[in-house]
């Protein structure tokens, strides 16, 4: 089984740090293939960032998923989720959704710990619009600047996992969300120390996304996930142009 | 007063008319500025093309938001609506969003009649999103092949009014929306003969605009819509790349 | 345009501030007419108080709304809003969901700052029957005597402040709505030293009745707006009783 | 015990069928004292006509609560409830809520089934006010004139009888409530022929007061219940004034 | 009328005190017939013991149901109530439930004092089982150990009075449920020290049963509350077998 | 890895059945061992054969789970799913949560389609019970007698496909969901004929299990996921009075 990794944003370093994370997880026999956002910031968080983001995720799709078995979108928030579903031809995963999808078969509440306050509201949206906000009793952040964010695990290690202890202890979290591309394998580091769960986005993901591609679900010919018919279309990149207007 | 009128699709025809209708609707002193999207697709009517005509509604505010009061997201699903409001310095307001809300004030319950079966979903979830899908009924739409969209106004008249009749009588709307640009002025034109008010998302949306804009609320410097703080980027038109880096 | 201000409370004070407040946010070629409530008492702060001031409502309609294109209630609470739309040939607008539908376009989550507590469980209801409260994140208010009403505004403008501030840091609104008749202004006085937009309910109303007046809805025919059919009663003033037993 | 039940229209004819119905229901030991509205309609079937009723209800509470251990609001929809428990001393009961809550105990769906179209959204938002809308599958009612509504019951029995039919086969409901003053007693009339319980509001309120009355709950002195603090007033009947001033 | 108390859990002392409290509640002629679990823990507080008790109230109705007009499940948070009403050929009431309708006429919200924090997320997924958890505004709880549940009554009084202080004072809370068999009479003791209704479930069980069995609903034929059609069982209890295999 | 699959009702063909399709789904490496119900009915389909199920499902657990990595609570409905978590010390899944949250990576909206009426009650409580039921748009069934549960996987083919069919061109489903251990594998064997995805509930939970048991999640010493502490207990099978008291 392939999987395509797509990195919304464009720091190599992140996309790097979820790969390598991401084949931790993968069971023997599953590829994975990486690639970054061809445009965008160095990082995602929030509405309009996300939206730049959604573009470069099917961007991607179009120019790197032939040949995959399944894509995963691995910017916690999920940028461009549901547009990628629609959009490509194999299954797509969030590493947000994925996350609270598995926490959702381990608790009743859970919560996310993310790196900036800026990131808290985008989470939020995110969950309500995957329609999982039902469970969710916080979302944590820093609150102090983050000098260089391919650093930030290492260096504020302890002040997130007082994050998640806060979620679990003040807020009744029964599963905690590392969240954010950034800390990806963070929430393996620190489970052993937490008494709850303690759920990585890309470990989820992949794991995820390895059961439902196994069952082979077909690409749906009716409802909101067909994909769209050709239209015409201009000032897309070509691969995307020819997915879209049907000339590829 | 200046409003800017974007519109997320590339077809001038639709901006054509939509900028008809809100100049139709504008109080004496309103300028309606208008823009095509520089780059999607020809209509937007699902998930994928929504997002990237959200990217380019932010580009379109880069280049030419400056000098205006508001602005006016013109399609109707109002693609990266909270983007804007999130990236702009003025008010922002969507088509669709403009016409829940102006329901609001006449009924409590509310449908949308729109051109394509494609468009229902995304209505839907642009309701939910807005957190204004508790009173809508239903979303009616033709289910026959559309030649030529921006003709569609006037060949298929008779069909959609005969769609709001359906929305009253079968799911007791008690205001229907006529969502969509290339149909913009459609509900004007019907407006006598359907027994409950009949909603324009332009018409709506300019008379909103004017309302909002000359209350004179402030750019928020506290919560979510803040305007994101300079990020490195890459890969965008230079008038977003400079306002998303903060280099202009 | 003709707009009728219908104070729910008998304090002649109190409507002459809200008008004086109406007539600065008014566009050109607006006239603010205004009534108070014929029977009723001086402040309207709870359910028992409100259900009187709804009965009132009606009959200033009945009384004063002919030659007028729209009608405000005009307490924040909006008692007997939804029946005086019903009742009335014109749009009719309330202070308190003309402010949240105008938050709604400014924010994602806003909050109400009001003079007593007693007010504030009133005012939750209110957000919960105009199906807005999906995003109200609290209502605040003053825990202490208010030794004259009428002064409230000056006396109390500080703490009114701070409740404001305490909103948005504590509460996270993205927009915080001054409510009640008394303090109508304070927003506008305080917006400067408010980092989120301050709503006044007043204001809000006059420009969304001018907006939506403006584009001419019809009053219905069909559904739960139309007007009640004429009915024997007995025991109300003339203009009311003439009004619902059909006999003027 | 002794309950006051008050008729919040005008008609004594349908007064007496409801204490006819509330007395058949009533333990030994508590005694039915009926009061009609003092003003407003002849029946209540929508909210400009329940606004007015309201205020009956809160006068006739001022006029005749005193030696009384409860009250009824007795007409369906339950004009003023809220209002009236905040108002009175005394534990106060409404003929659509008792019935809803009646229901709560014996299925998990419920219908209404009510006599005129124009009652159905007063119905609905009922049960919405009251946080019991979530079990209620359906409002029915006959969709013709009722020429005199004290003789509907008979008239109509078996057109009403149908659409509980309905409400069963079609809707899912597990428990049907007849609603409406002018009904009273049909309940019992026909649940021998219905697959499911059927309930008479002004049954399940007389059997719901003994209930609740019987605890002795007090009358709270914390929260939105209590009794509002005396204000000036005008323009009201005595006993209402008097009680509104504080000045009896 | 004979009222079936099933005590859901195997602790005597703690029927005893139940029944004793029922008994001071039911009206004259109410017999009340008590039975403990045949088998289960000593005290129900999670959802594993609850699902165990579930079974235990079935085979209780199974074996002593016979003669009796309604039964009451006598464990806070109700184990297998909706199984029992399908079950039954009588009415069955949960003492939560009931608690939490007579709080639903008295107030807008309610909150629940328990003894143990275990208790605490069982009573909450209770309230949204029963569909009433839109006004629960808390569940608190006391968070020492209990050394001896059935002294926990008076040795732990001032400190669950203080909860119900806090619920009133911190939480809002409008009315008070005491809930847990093991404290039943308790709400009585204290009532007067509370400024809010205070509500004991065993009583609100008991007289809310009177209630409803007074009504005479009929056994559903149609719906979900349908006796299940006999089918092949095994290792059961044999009045449970012989009622759930039609046997008998 | 080794999971435990329990059927909760006493049918060893139908045990024998979902083992097979479980095993087809299993990764190599997967074990997969099952047990039947020790006591209950021959097929759960209502409340109170589920509350009997999920104390059946407790004492597999009990007598079983020891060396397993996982546990499937293998009954569309999840009898006991909750409890079981809190129970067990290593994750637990029910097939039909499985096929949701499977089905919530592919779609917006999915059905369920079962085998009898009498199911499908059970089956929305249970969606909702899992806080999975906002995108749940139908449950539909045969609503013919079933002669033979263990035959009716091929007896009802067509007429089951053709459910599915008409939730998809009818209710919109996106996703289907094929529910009931008797019809285990009826989802692979008609996948190419419908036009969305078709999910197995057995399949699913496979899948998920080995996904989240490669996790490694901890089991909980906070929230309510805990194992309950010892407690006194009578008449309970042995492996399941000991692990409930910690006598063993």
């Amino acid at each position: 089984m392939r999987l395509l990794l797509i990195n919304p944003n464009i720091t190599e370093a992140t996309t790097a740090a979820m790969v390598e994370e991401a084949r931790r997880h993968a069971s023997p026999g599953t590829e994975i293939v990486a690639v970054s956002a061809a445009f965008g910031t160095q990082y995602v968080e929030n509405r309009a960032e996300a939206a730049i983001a959604a573009h470069a995720v099917l961007q991607a799709l179009a120019e790197h998923a032939a040949g995959c078995d399944g894509a995963i979108v691995s910017a916690f928030g999920d940028p461009g989720l549901a547009a990628a579903r629609e959009f490509a031809d194999v299954p797509v995963f969030g590493i947000a959704e994925s996350a609270m999808l598995t926490g959702w078969t381990l608790a009743r509440r859970y919560a996310i710990v993310g790196l900036t306050q800026r990131l808290r509201r985008w989470y939020i949206e995110c969950a309500e619009e995957h329609g999982l906000a039902g469970r969710l009793v916080s979302v944590r952040a820093l609150d102090l600047p983050i000098p260089d964010i391919t650093r930030a695990k290492e260096q504020f290690r302890d002040r997130l996992l007082a994050e998640c202890h806060a979620a679990v202890a003040e807020d009744g979290a029964e599963a905690v969300i590392l969240g954010g591309g950034p800390i990806a394998g963070l929430a393996r580091e620190v489970a052993a120390e937490l008494p709850v769960p303690a759920l990585d986005g890309v470990a989820c993901a992949v794991r995820l996304a390895e059961a439902v591609v196994g069952l082979h679900p077909r690409k749906p010919t009716a409802g909101s996930f067909v994909r769209p018919a050709p239209k015409p279309a201009k000032g897309l990149a070509p691969a995307l142009f020819a997915r879209i207007t049907g000339s590829a």
